[in-house]
């Protein structure tokens, strides 16, 4: 299996996605390590959105693993930031980070320390259970495998629908819960047209959050264009890409 | 396979655990609900006793799954808390909410927030990768897996050290990074039994940072007799235990 494809990925954010780029490309304290596909930058791309934080975004292609940006992450993974010159990676140890320096934004955890560990209980359920579902249903190439990643994909997302307040998880306020899950509800659709997804699987509040989290501002202007994810996808639905998350859900072992 | 074993576990902590447990036997505010055998209780176990908060420890076995326990947490995982009768579970939850609420007592993360997110990288890294190469050599059977797991620990475990300052992750401060590996440093005896482990394959700052984490005064309170360990983990090493996280390593998901 050659990771060509992966090498050769459209290099650069479409859509609405790429004018909220051009608006960031002048220097400054925070660089942000982006790649436009990638579902774990959309995820702090959602949480510096929110915030209003200022920042600078750099695309990077993970799969190439150049010096420069190993030297921001050793992992080698988007996405990663760089606060006055000092490195950090990992999704949602960013958003946590942005969250505790950034006092004076919009706040996106409650301030009392019980509601705080509850939405971390969900965020590690989301993290944890439904973005490998995700993954190893998109992977999956026996129809068996695609029902039973499936099957499981829905029974995280209603355990964690049960948990959200509405119109949010935390009821009015907007938070790193929903941020968490965001990305691959964007997503949703590529199972929706090649695992047979449905709304009626989930039912409940499903309809309405995932039109609320596809209509958020913040969604809209880090999205690029559908046809760009779709050509990214084909190869995860093919189970082609030599991705680390890929590798990790063929051989049954934690996502990086 | 029967669950007979699991659901027939030695009933109570002993040594110097057993003392440990009797003085947290009155009445709380805070309900530690705990096994004595476990490593993810071992942790929240070690934040409890290094912060000197007032807790009272309650016995349970989660492979029950008795109702009472369900309450709590509808996953059956010990460590669970409730706090004026509100419950929460998953360790690293768990030592973040006693970090967020007992802000008078020694702190376990450091203020500034860059440091804090060093940390919570360095907590993922050893409770994703670490921890999951840890059961993954237990239950291997065949000589090849067993060794592949051990390289895994060991790489793990190595690019986790270089990070550690010494004496502890930060230096002089011992915090949650040290607590999130701690459990399974104790435990490692089962490893050099019989997964060949050895410190040599480690090398570096292990041997003093090992002897360091066994001789923490908190570490001691919590452990109960070698012996007890070493009946338990019978099950693990011949794979032959129907926990959630048997389950999970044979199945290549996701840790619970
Ligand atoms: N756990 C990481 C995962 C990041 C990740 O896997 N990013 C992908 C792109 S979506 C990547 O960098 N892949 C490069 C590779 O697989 O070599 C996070 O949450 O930030
Ligand atoms: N991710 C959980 C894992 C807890 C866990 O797996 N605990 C084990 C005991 S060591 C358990 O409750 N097992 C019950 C079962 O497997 O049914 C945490 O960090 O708290």
């Amino acid at each position: 299996m050659s990771s060509f494809v992966e090498k050769n990925i459209y290099h650069h954010a479409s859509g609405e996605a790429e004018q909220t780029v051009k608006a960031h490309s002048n220097k400054c304290d925070l660089v942000f390590y982006a790649a436009w596909f990638c579902p774990f930058v959309h995820r702090t791309w959602l949480a510096l959105e929110e915030k209003e934080i200022l920042y600078e975004y750099r695309e990077v292609n993970p799969y190439k693993k150049e010096k420069e940006f190993l030297d921001i992450n050793p992992l080698g993974l988007t996405p990663a930031i760089a606060y006055h010159g000092k490195a950090l990676h990992e999704s949602l140890v960013l958003n946590e980070f942005l969250e505790d320096e950034f006092t004076g934004s919009k706040p996106l955890l409650p301030k009392d320390s019980f509601e705080r560990a509850r939405c971390r209980l969900w965020i590690d359920h989301l993290a944890k259970k439904f973005t490998s579902a995700f993954f190893r249903t998109m992977q999956a190439q026996e129809e068996d495998k695609q029902k039973e990643g499936l099957n499981e994909l829905v029974e995280t997302l209603k355990t964690y629908l049960d948990q959200v307040k509405g119109p949010w998880f935390l009821g009015e306020q907007f938070s790193l819960v929903d941020i968490t899950v965001a990305p691959w509800i964007f997503r949703m659709y590529i199972l929706e047209e090649h695992r047979g997804f449905k709304d009626e699987l989930v039912g409940g509040c499903w309809p309405e959050y995932k039109k609320l989290i596809k209509e958020r501002p913040s969604v809209i202007k880090t999205s690029s264009d559908r046809q760009r994810y779709t050509e990214f996808y084909q190869r995860y639905l093919q189970n082609e890409t030599e991705s680390e998350i890929a590798k990790a859900i063929r051989a049954g072992k934690p996502l990086p």
